[in-house]
Protein backbone atom coordinates (compact mmCIF):
# COMPACT_ATOMS: atom_id res chain seq x y z
CA UNK A 1 0.00 0.00 0.00
CA UNK A 2 1.14 3.21 -0.76
CA UNK A 3 1.03 6.91 0.83
CA UNK A 4 -0.71 9.23 -1.30
CA UNK A 5 -1.86 13.23 -0.52
CA UNK A 6 -2.27 14.34 2.80
CA UNK A 7 -5.83 14.16 3.75
CA UNK A 8 -6.25 16.69 6.69
CA UNK A 9 -3.73 18.13 9.46
CA UNK A 10 -5.43 18.36 13.40
CA UNK A 11 -3.30 19.66 15.98
CA UNK A 12 -1.64 16.27 16.78
CA UNK A 13 -1.75 14.26 13.55
CA UNK A 14 -1.61 14.15 9.80
CA UNK A 15 -4.23 11.93 8.19
CA UNK A 16 -3.10 10.52 4.83
CA UNK A 17 -4.74 8.73 1.45
CA UNK A 18 -2.80 5.87 0.41
CA UNK A 19 -3.70 3.80 -2.73
CA UNK A 20 -6.43 1.36 -0.96
CA UNK A 21 -9.41 4.00 -0.46
CA UNK A 22 -10.64 2.01 2.52
CA UNK A 23 -7.13 2.97 4.74
CA UNK A 24 -5.36 5.58 5.55
CA UNK A 25 -2.05 6.18 7.42
CA UNK A 26 -1.97 8.18 10.60
CA UNK A 27 1.54 10.38 11.73
CA UNK A 28 1.51 11.42 15.02
CA UNK A 29 3.35 14.81 15.18
CA UNK A 30 4.96 16.11 17.95
CA UNK A 31 2.68 19.31 18.36
CA UNK A 32 1.01 19.65 21.67
CA UNK A 33 -1.63 22.19 21.95
CA UNK A 34 -4.53 22.95 25.04
CA UNK A 35 -7.59 24.67 25.94
CA UNK A 36 -9.09 24.48 22.59
CA UNK A 37 -5.88 25.19 20.50
CA UNK A 38 -4.31 28.61 22.99
CA UNK A 39 -1.64 27.21 24.39
CA UNK A 40 0.80 25.70 21.57
CA UNK A 41 4.25 23.57 22.19
CA UNK A 42 6.07 20.65 20.94
CA UNK A 43 6.60 17.75 23.28
CA UNK A 44 9.88 15.98 22.23
CA UNK A 45 9.28 12.45 20.59
CA UNK A 46 5.91 12.61 21.81
CA UNK A 47 4.48 11.39 18.26
CA UNK A 48 6.60 8.26 18.52
CA UNK A 49 5.28 7.57 21.80
CA UNK A 50 1.74 8.08 21.19
CA UNK A 51 2.14 6.35 18.46
CA UNK A 52 3.57 3.55 19.92
CA UNK A 53 1.26 3.44 23.11
CA UNK A 54 -2.01 4.10 20.62
CA UNK A 55 -0.72 0.88 19.03
CA UNK A 56 -0.43 -1.45 22.56
CA UNK A 57 -3.67 0.12 23.63
CA UNK A 58 -5.61 -0.74 20.32
CA UNK A 59 -4.23 -3.79 20.06
CA UNK A 60 -5.47 -4.49 23.65
CA UNK A 61 -8.96 -3.53 22.75
CA UNK A 62 -9.09 -5.87 19.41
CA UNK A 63 -8.07 -8.63 21.43
CA UNK A 64 -10.63 -7.87 24.17
CA UNK A 65 -13.29 -7.83 20.81
CA UNK A 66 -13.48 -3.59 20.80
CA UNK A 67 -13.37 -2.88 17.12
CA UNK A 68 -11.29 -0.21 16.59
CA UNK A 69 -9.72 1.73 13.06
CA UNK A 70 -6.41 -0.04 14.48
CA UNK A 71 -4.61 -1.89 11.76
CA UNK A 72 -1.20 -1.35 12.42
CA UNK A 73 1.87 0.19 13.02
CA UNK A 74 4.46 1.06 10.48
CA UNK A 75 7.23 2.52 11.36
CA UNK A 76 7.95 5.33 14.12
CA UNK A 77 5.77 8.07 13.46
CA UNK A 78 3.03 6.05 11.54
CA UNK A 79 -0.13 3.91 11.79
CA UNK A 80 -1.95 1.80 8.72
CA UNK A 81 -5.74 2.61 9.99
CA UNK A 82 -9.32 2.11 8.77
CA UNK A 83 -10.78 4.75 6.90
CA UNK A 84 -13.74 6.35 9.07
CA UNK A 85 -16.16 8.72 8.84
CA UNK A 86 -15.67 10.40 12.40
CA UNK A 87 -18.63 11.32 14.32
CA UNK A 88 -18.24 15.11 15.10
CA UNK A 89 -18.76 13.76 18.83
CA UNK A 90 -15.74 13.11 21.51
CA UNK A 91 -16.45 11.26 24.05
CA UNK A 92 -15.19 11.51 27.77
CA UNK A 93 -14.71 8.84 30.55
CA UNK A 94 -14.53 10.04 33.85
CA UNK A 95 -13.41 7.95 36.62
CA UNK A 96 -12.08 10.44 39.36
CA UNK A 97 -13.22 14.40 39.18
CA UNK A 98 -10.09 16.21 37.37
CA UNK A 99 -10.14 19.32 35.00
CA UNK A 100 -13.07 20.52 33.67
CA UNK A 101 -15.70 18.77 35.88
CA UNK A 102 -13.94 19.79 38.98
CA UNK A 103 -14.40 23.01 37.69
CA UNK A 104 -17.82 23.30 36.48
CA UNK A 105 -19.53 21.28 38.96
CA UNK A 106 -17.02 22.31 42.11
CA UNK A 107 -15.86 18.49 42.54
CA UNK A 108 -12.48 18.20 44.51
CA UNK A 109 -9.60 16.90 42.05
CA UNK A 110 -8.95 13.76 42.99
CA UNK A 111 -12.34 12.68 44.22
CA UNK A 112 -13.47 9.06 42.85
CA UNK A 113 -16.67 9.32 41.17
CA UNK A 114 -19.65 8.11 42.77
CA UNK A 115 -19.86 6.16 39.75
CA UNK A 116 -18.39 6.82 36.00
CA UNK A 117 -19.25 9.97 34.18
CA UNK A 118 -19.99 9.66 30.19
CA UNK A 119 -20.38 13.14 28.67
CA UNK A 120 -20.72 14.17 25.01
CA UNK A 121 -19.07 17.27 23.56
CA UNK A 122 -19.41 18.97 20.09
CA UNK A 123 -16.37 18.03 18.42
CA UNK A 124 -16.47 21.39 16.89
CA UNK A 125 -13.28 24.03 17.52
CA UNK A 126 -14.97 27.10 16.39
CA UNK A 127 -17.84 26.40 19.29
CA UNK A 128 -14.59 25.32 21.91
CA UNK A 129 -16.15 21.60 21.78
CA UNK A 130 -18.90 22.63 23.81
CA UNK A 131 -20.54 19.94 26.23
CA UNK A 132 -23.99 18.51 24.68
CA UNK A 133 -26.17 15.44 25.18
CA UNK A 134 -27.97 12.70 23.41
CA UNK A 135 -30.84 14.73 22.74
CA UNK A 136 -28.42 17.34 21.11
CA UNK A 137 -26.46 14.64 18.98
CA UNK A 138 -30.29 13.86 17.59
CA UNK A 139 -31.35 17.05 16.96
CA UNK A 140 -28.43 17.82 15.38
CA UNK A 141 -28.42 14.84 13.85
CA UNK A 142 -24.67 14.22 14.57
CA UNK A 143 -25.33 10.25 15.24
CA UNK A 144 -28.39 8.13 14.73
CA UNK A 145 -29.84 6.84 18.68
CA UNK A 146 -29.01 3.55 17.98
CA UNK A 147 -25.59 4.89 16.93
CA UNK A 148 -25.18 6.83 20.21
CA UNK A 149 -26.09 3.29 21.87
CA UNK A 150 -23.85 1.54 20.42
CA UNK A 151 -20.71 4.33 21.32
CA UNK A 152 -22.17 4.83 24.26
CA UNK A 153 -21.57 0.92 25.16
CA UNK A 154 -18.25 0.38 23.66
CA UNK A 155 -17.09 3.54 25.99
CA UNK A 156 -18.01 2.13 29.01
CA UNK A 157 -16.43 -1.59 27.39
CA UNK A 158 -13.27 0.45 26.72
CA UNK A 159 -12.95 1.91 30.52
CA UNK A 160 -13.50 -1.49 32.25
CA UNK A 161 -10.86 -3.10 29.58
CA UNK A 162 -8.40 -0.08 30.58
CA UNK A 163 -9.08 0.63 34.22
CA UNK A 164 -8.00 -2.92 35.29
CA UNK A 165 -4.70 -2.94 32.21
CA UNK A 166 -3.57 0.58 33.70
CA UNK A 167 -4.00 -0.29 37.39
CA UNK A 168 -1.89 -3.42 36.40
CA UNK A 169 1.17 -1.10 35.44
CA UNK A 170 0.73 1.03 38.59
CA UNK A 171 -1.69 3.82 37.21
CA UNK A 172 -4.90 5.69 37.52
CA UNK A 173 -7.21 5.95 34.59
CA UNK A 174 -8.39 9.29 35.58
CA UNK A 175 -10.46 9.96 32.35
CA UNK A 176 -10.20 10.02 28.49
CA UNK A 177 -11.73 11.17 25.53
CA UNK A 178 -12.65 8.69 22.32
CA UNK A 179 -13.36 9.20 19.16
CA UNK A 180 -15.74 6.83 16.89
CA UNK A 181 -16.31 6.62 13.06
CA UNK A 182 -18.44 4.96 11.10
CA UNK A 183 -16.22 1.93 8.62
CA UNK A 184 -17.42 -0.08 6.09
CA UNK A 185 -17.80 -2.44 8.57
CA UNK A 186 -20.23 -0.33 11.36
CA UNK A 187 -18.82 1.88 14.05
CA UNK A 188 -15.14 1.74 15.42
CA UNK A 189 -12.95 3.29 17.63
CA UNK A 190 -10.50 5.18 15.90
CA UNK A 191 -8.23 8.58 16.65
CA UNK A 192 -5.66 7.99 19.36
CA UNK A 193 -5.06 6.80 23.03
CA UNK A 194 -2.55 8.18 24.45
CA UNK A 195 -1.18 10.70 27.83
CA UNK A 196 -2.37 13.44 25.09
CA UNK A 197 -6.05 12.20 25.48
CA UNK A 198 -5.98 10.02 28.71
CA UNK A 199 -5.12 11.40 32.64
CA UNK A 200 -2.97 9.06 34.17
CA UNK A 201 -1.95 9.25 37.97
CA UNK A 202 0.58 7.26 38.87
CA UNK A 203 -1.40 4.74 41.76
CA UNK A 204 1.29 5.29 44.01
CA UNK A 205 2.61 8.73 44.14
CA UNK A 206 -0.30 10.52 42.24
CA UNK A 207 2.11 11.92 40.23
CA UNK A 208 1.01 12.99 36.89
CA UNK A 209 1.78 11.08 33.45
CA UNK A 210 -0.25 12.58 30.50
CA UNK A 211 -0.81 16.19 29.04
CA UNK A 212 -1.66 17.72 32.13
CA UNK A 213 2.12 18.05 33.19
CA UNK A 214 2.30 20.29 29.73
CA UNK A 215 -0.86 22.19 30.10
CA UNK A 216 0.22 23.07 33.88
CA UNK A 217 4.06 23.64 33.08
CA UNK A 218 4.71 21.13 35.80
CA UNK A 219 7.94 19.78 33.74
CA UNK A 220 9.54 16.70 32.36
CA UNK A 221 6.48 16.13 29.71
CA UNK A 222 8.55 14.34 28.05
CA UNK A 223 9.51 11.87 30.01
CA UNK A 224 6.07 11.20 31.99
CA UNK A 225 5.33 9.19 27.81
CA UNK A 226 8.47 7.82 28.45
CA UNK A 227 7.44 6.41 31.65
CA UNK A 228 4.23 5.12 30.36
CA UNK A 229 5.70 3.82 27.53
CA UNK A 230 8.07 2.09 29.70
CA UNK A 231 5.06 0.74 31.80
CA UNK A 232 3.43 -0.85 29.16
CA UNK A 233 6.26 -2.71 27.21
CA UNK A 234 7.16 -4.43 30.84
CA UNK A 235 5.35 -8.07 31.12
CA UNK B 1 -54.29 27.25 57.50
CA UNK B 2 -51.83 30.27 58.62
CA UNK B 3 -49.33 31.74 57.32
CA UNK B 4 -45.73 31.73 59.98
CA UNK B 5 -42.65 32.45 59.36
CA UNK B 6 -40.11 32.92 55.79
CA UNK B 7 -38.54 29.77 55.21
CA UNK B 8 -36.78 31.29 52.19
CA UNK B 9 -36.47 34.23 49.60
CA UNK B 10 -35.22 33.39 46.36
CA UNK B 11 -35.02 35.57 43.29
CA UNK B 12 -38.39 35.97 42.30
CA UNK B 13 -40.63 34.21 45.26
CA UNK B 14 -40.66 33.66 49.15
CA UNK B 15 -41.67 30.88 50.58
CA UNK B 16 -43.23 30.28 54.03
CA UNK B 17 -44.14 27.96 56.76
CA UNK B 18 -47.76 27.49 57.38
CA UNK B 19 -49.40 26.07 60.72
CA UNK B 20 -49.91 22.57 58.72
CA UNK B 21 -46.61 21.14 57.78
CA UNK B 22 -47.13 19.53 55.09
CA UNK B 23 -47.89 23.09 53.08
CA UNK B 24 -46.26 25.98 52.34
CA UNK B 25 -47.48 29.68 51.13
CA UNK B 26 -45.59 30.62 47.85
CA UNK B 27 -45.42 34.20 47.43
CA UNK B 28 -44.70 35.89 43.96
CA UNK B 29 -42.60 38.87 43.79
CA UNK B 30 -42.37 41.78 40.84
CA UNK B 31 -38.47 41.43 41.03
CA UNK B 32 -37.08 40.23 38.02
CA UNK B 33 -33.40 38.71 37.30
CA UNK B 34 -31.26 37.82 34.91
CA UNK B 35 -27.80 36.32 33.72
CA UNK B 36 -27.70 34.51 37.20
CA UNK B 37 -28.09 37.40 38.89
CA UNK B 38 -25.94 40.03 37.50
CA UNK B 39 -29.04 41.73 35.84
CA UNK B 40 -31.65 42.90 38.50
CA UNK B 41 -35.03 44.54 37.89
CA UNK B 42 -38.15 45.14 38.87
CA UNK B 43 -41.58 43.78 36.35
CA UNK B 44 -44.76 46.18 37.86
CA UNK B 45 -47.34 43.43 38.78
CA UNK B 46 -44.76 40.19 37.96
CA UNK B 47 -46.02 38.71 41.08
CA UNK B 48 -49.70 39.04 40.45
CA UNK B 49 -49.76 38.27 36.79
CA UNK B 50 -47.06 35.21 37.38
CA UNK B 51 -49.11 34.09 40.53
CA UNK B 52 -52.25 33.88 38.00
CA UNK B 53 -50.77 32.19 34.82
CA UNK B 54 -48.51 29.35 37.12
CA UNK B 55 -52.35 28.71 38.73
CA UNK B 56 -53.73 28.54 35.65
CA UNK B 57 -50.95 26.02 33.81
CA UNK B 58 -50.91 24.37 37.11
CA UNK B 59 -54.58 23.51 37.20
CA UNK B 60 -54.20 22.20 33.48
CA UNK B 61 -51.34 19.97 33.86
CA UNK B 62 -53.87 18.40 37.60
CA UNK B 63 -56.13 17.57 34.96
CA UNK B 64 -53.75 15.72 32.86
CA UNK B 65 -52.93 13.61 35.47
CA UNK B 66 -49.09 15.53 36.14
CA UNK B 67 -49.07 15.80 39.84
CA UNK B 68 -48.04 19.41 41.15
CA UNK B 69 -47.01 20.99 44.58
CA UNK B 70 -50.03 23.13 43.46
CA UNK B 71 -53.06 22.90 45.80
CA UNK B 72 -54.24 26.61 45.53
CA UNK B 73 -54.25 30.50 44.44
CA UNK B 74 -54.87 32.10 47.94
CA UNK B 75 -54.94 35.96 46.77
CA UNK B 76 -53.03 38.27 44.24
CA UNK B 77 -49.39 37.18 45.21
CA UNK B 78 -50.31 34.54 47.56
CA UNK B 79 -50.13 30.36 46.45
CA UNK B 80 -50.70 27.34 48.82
CA UNK B 81 -48.42 24.82 47.76
CA UNK B 82 -47.46 21.02 48.83
CA UNK B 83 -44.09 21.35 50.75
CA UNK B 84 -41.52 19.80 48.39
CA UNK B 85 -38.02 19.17 49.35
CA UNK B 86 -36.87 20.01 45.74
CA UNK B 87 -34.44 18.31 43.28
CA UNK B 88 -31.34 20.46 43.01
CA UNK B 89 -31.51 19.96 39.28
CA UNK B 90 -33.39 22.46 36.39
CA UNK B 91 -34.55 20.93 34.05
CA UNK B 92 -35.51 22.93 30.67
CA UNK B 93 -37.02 21.44 27.66
CA UNK B 94 -36.49 23.09 24.14
CA UNK B 95 -38.76 23.06 20.78
CA UNK B 96 -36.91 25.73 18.61
CA UNK B 97 -33.39 27.13 19.11
CA UNK B 98 -33.19 30.28 21.68
CA UNK B 99 -30.89 31.66 24.17
CA UNK B 100 -28.08 29.55 25.58
CA UNK B 101 -28.44 26.65 22.98
CA UNK B 102 -28.34 28.94 19.98
CA UNK B 103 -24.90 30.36 21.65
CA UNK B 104 -23.11 27.09 22.72
CA UNK B 105 -24.48 25.21 19.42
CA UNK B 106 -24.28 27.71 17.00
CA UNK B 107 -28.29 27.14 16.19
CA UNK B 108 -29.84 29.93 14.85
CA UNK B 109 -32.26 31.44 16.71
CA UNK B 110 -35.72 30.66 15.89
CA UNK B 111 -35.13 26.98 14.18
CA UNK B 112 -37.22 24.14 14.95
CA UNK B 113 -35.34 21.52 16.74
CA UNK B 114 -35.49 18.16 14.87
CA UNK B 115 -36.72 16.76 18.14
CA UNK B 116 -38.01 18.34 21.41
CA UNK B 117 -34.11 18.65 23.73
CA UNK B 118 -34.34 18.13 27.06
CA UNK B 119 -31.60 19.18 28.76
CA UNK B 120 -30.35 19.57 33.27
CA UNK B 121 -28.48 22.14 34.99
CA UNK B 122 -27.11 21.47 38.43
CA UNK B 123 -29.54 24.22 40.48
CA UNK B 124 -26.38 26.40 41.57
CA UNK B 125 -25.73 29.40 41.47
CA UNK B 126 -22.16 29.95 42.79
CA UNK B 127 -21.53 27.37 39.63
CA UNK B 128 -23.67 29.48 37.65
CA UNK B 129 -26.41 26.36 37.30
CA UNK B 130 -24.13 24.47 34.87
CA UNK B 131 -25.30 22.28 32.07
CA UNK B 132 -25.13 18.28 33.34
CA UNK B 133 -26.42 15.09 31.76
CA UNK B 134 -27.69 12.25 33.88
CA UNK B 135 -24.41 10.67 34.81
CA UNK B 136 -23.74 13.96 36.71
CA UNK B 137 -26.86 13.57 38.97
CA UNK B 138 -25.88 9.88 39.59
CA UNK B 139 -22.57 10.81 40.68
CA UNK B 140 -23.43 13.83 42.78
CA UNK B 141 -26.58 11.94 44.17
CA UNK B 142 -29.20 14.83 43.10
CA UNK B 143 -31.50 12.00 42.16
CA UNK B 144 -31.48 8.41 41.91
CA UNK B 145 -32.10 6.89 38.13
CA UNK B 146 -35.05 6.00 38.65
CA UNK B 147 -36.23 9.41 39.83
CA UNK B 148 -34.49 11.05 36.84
CA UNK B 149 -36.81 8.56 34.66
CA UNK B 150 -39.75 10.06 35.99
CA UNK B 151 -38.66 13.60 35.90
CA UNK B 152 -37.78 13.14 32.34
CA UNK B 153 -41.14 11.33 31.52
CA UNK B 154 -43.18 13.93 33.25
CA UNK B 155 -41.21 16.89 31.48
CA UNK B 156 -42.25 15.96 27.94
CA UNK B 157 -45.74 14.71 28.62
CA UNK B 158 -45.86 18.59 30.11
CA UNK B 159 -44.44 19.58 26.92
CA UNK B 160 -47.15 17.89 25.24
CA UNK B 161 -49.93 19.25 27.07
CA UNK B 162 -48.35 22.85 27.38
CA UNK B 163 -47.85 23.11 23.70
CA UNK B 164 -50.77 22.06 22.24
CA UNK B 165 -52.30 24.59 24.79
CA UNK B 166 -50.52 27.57 23.68
CA UNK B 167 -50.68 27.29 20.37
CA UNK B 168 -54.61 27.07 20.76
CA UNK B 169 -53.90 30.72 22.32
CA UNK B 170 -51.50 31.54 19.11
CA UNK B 171 -48.28 31.33 21.27
CA UNK B 172 -45.23 28.93 20.42
CA UNK B 173 -43.92 27.26 23.36
CA UNK B 174 -40.09 27.87 22.41
CA UNK B 175 -38.94 26.53 25.71
CA UNK B 176 -39.07 26.32 29.52
CA UNK B 177 -37.74 25.28 32.43
CA UNK B 178 -38.63 23.08 35.21
CA UNK B 179 -38.51 22.29 38.88
CA UNK B 180 -39.42 19.11 40.42
CA UNK B 181 -39.93 18.27 44.04
CA UNK B 182 -39.95 15.05 46.36
CA UNK B 183 -43.69 15.17 48.71
CA UNK B 184 -44.95 13.12 50.90
CA UNK B 185 -46.63 11.65 47.90
CA UNK B 186 -43.86 11.20 45.22
CA UNK B 187 -42.60 13.47 42.60
CA UNK B 188 -44.31 16.28 41.75
CA UNK B 189 -43.59 19.54 39.18
CA UNK B 190 -43.13 22.40 42.12
CA UNK B 191 -41.82 25.67 41.15
CA UNK B 192 -43.29 28.23 38.76
CA UNK B 193 -44.77 27.99 35.11
CA UNK B 194 -44.88 32.13 33.50
CA UNK B 195 -42.93 33.95 31.24
CA UNK B 196 -40.35 34.18 33.99
CA UNK B 197 -39.64 30.25 33.03
CA UNK B 198 -40.39 30.18 29.84
CA UNK B 199 -39.94 31.37 26.20
CA UNK B 200 -43.15 32.45 24.35
CA UNK B 201 -43.73 33.65 20.91
CA UNK B 202 -46.41 35.31 19.30
CA UNK B 203 -47.37 32.59 16.61
CA UNK B 204 -48.22 34.93 13.91
CA UNK B 205 -45.86 38.28 14.69
CA UNK B 206 -43.05 36.38 16.31
CA UNK B 207 -43.03 38.83 18.76
CA UNK B 208 -41.16 37.24 22.33
CA UNK B 209 -44.19 37.79 25.23
CA UNK B 210 -41.50 36.89 27.80
CA UNK B 211 -38.77 37.68 30.18
CA UNK B 212 -36.54 37.55 27.25
CA UNK B 213 -38.13 41.47 26.62
CA UNK B 214 -36.42 42.13 30.17
CA UNK B 215 -33.19 40.49 29.66
CA UNK B 216 -32.80 42.34 25.95
CA UNK B 217 -34.18 45.73 26.84
CA UNK B 218 -37.12 45.06 24.50
CA UNK B 219 -39.69 47.22 26.65
CA UNK B 220 -43.30 47.04 27.08
CA UNK B 221 -42.06 44.05 29.32
CA UNK B 222 -45.34 44.01 31.77
CA UNK B 223 -47.72 44.55 28.59
CA UNK B 224 -46.06 41.05 27.10
CA UNK B 225 -46.97 39.01 30.46
CA UNK B 226 -50.26 40.84 30.61
CA UNK B 227 -51.19 39.32 27.03
CA UNK B 228 -50.06 36.10 27.85
CA UNK B 229 -52.62 35.98 30.99
CA UNK B 230 -55.28 37.46 28.62
CA UNK B 231 -55.02 34.87 26.02
CA UNK B 232 -54.54 32.20 28.64
CA UNK B 233 -58.36 33.42 30.28
CA UNK B 234 -59.86 33.71 26.85
CA UNK B 235 -61.72 30.96 26.71
N1 LIG C 1 -9.48 6.33 11.04
C1 LIG C 1 -9.68 7.64 10.81
N2 LIG C 1 -10.22 8.04 9.61
C2 LIG C 1 -10.43 9.34 9.36
N3 LIG C 1 -10.11 10.34 10.22
C3 LIG C 1 -9.56 10.01 11.40
C4 LIG C 1 -9.32 8.66 11.75
N4 LIG C 1 -8.79 8.65 13.02
C5 LIG C 1 -8.71 9.92 13.42
N5 LIG C 1 -9.16 10.76 12.46
C6 LIG C 1 -9.22 12.24 12.50
O1 LIG C 1 -7.93 12.75 12.22
C7 LIG C 1 -7.90 14.13 12.58
C8 LIG C 1 -6.51 14.49 13.03
O2 LIG C 1 -6.30 14.15 14.37
P1 LIG C 1 -5.88 15.26 15.44
O3 LIG C 1 -4.57 15.88 15.04
O4 LIG C 1 -5.98 14.64 16.78
O5 LIG C 1 -7.05 16.33 15.18
P2 LIG C 1 -7.69 17.44 16.15
O6 LIG C 1 -6.96 18.71 15.88
O7 LIG C 1 -9.14 17.48 15.70
O8 LIG C 1 -7.56 16.95 17.57
C9 LIG C 1 -9.02 14.32 13.58
O9 LIG C 1 -10.05 15.07 12.95
C10 LIG C 1 -9.51 12.90 13.84
O10 LIG C 1 -10.87 12.89 14.15
N1 LIG D 1 -43.38 23.39 46.73
C1 LIG D 1 -42.19 23.88 47.09
N2 LIG D 1 -41.62 23.50 48.27
C2 LIG D 1 -40.42 23.98 48.64
N3 LIG D 1 -39.68 24.84 47.91
C3 LIG D 1 -40.18 25.24 46.70
C4 LIG D 1 -41.46 24.79 46.24
N4 LIG D 1 -41.68 25.33 45.00
C5 LIG D 1 -40.58 26.10 44.73
N5 LIG D 1 -39.68 26.06 45.73
C6 LIG D 1 -38.40 26.78 45.84
O1 LIG D 1 -38.64 28.10 46.21
C7 LIG D 1 -37.47 28.87 46.00
C8 LIG D 1 -37.85 30.28 45.65
O2 LIG D 1 -38.19 30.41 44.28
P1 LIG D 1 -37.39 31.44 43.36
O3 LIG D 1 -37.55 32.83 43.88
O4 LIG D 1 -37.82 31.15 41.96
O5 LIG D 1 -35.88 30.96 43.63
P2 LIG D 1 -34.55 31.05 42.74
O6 LIG D 1 -33.87 32.32 43.16
O7 LIG D 1 -33.81 29.80 43.12
O8 LIG D 1 -34.99 31.04 41.29
C9 LIG D 1 -36.68 28.09 44.97
O9 LIG D 1 -35.54 27.55 45.60
C10 LIG D 1 -37.63 26.98 44.55
O10 LIG D 1 -36.90 25.82 44.16
MG1 LIG E 1 -7.19 15.13 18.42
MG1 LIG F 1 -36.69 30.54 40.32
Amino acid sequence: MEKLSMLYEGKAKKVFRTSDEDFYIIEYKDDATAFNGIKKGTIQNKGILNNEISTILFELLEKEGVPTHFVKRLNDREMLVKKVEIYPIEVLIRNYAAGSISKRLGIEEGAKLKRTVLEFCYKNDELGDPFINEYHIEAMELATKDEVETIKNYSFKINDILSKYFISKNIILVDFKLEFGKSKDGIVLADEISPDTCRFWDSVTMEKLDKDRFRRDLGNVEGAYVEVLNRLEKQ
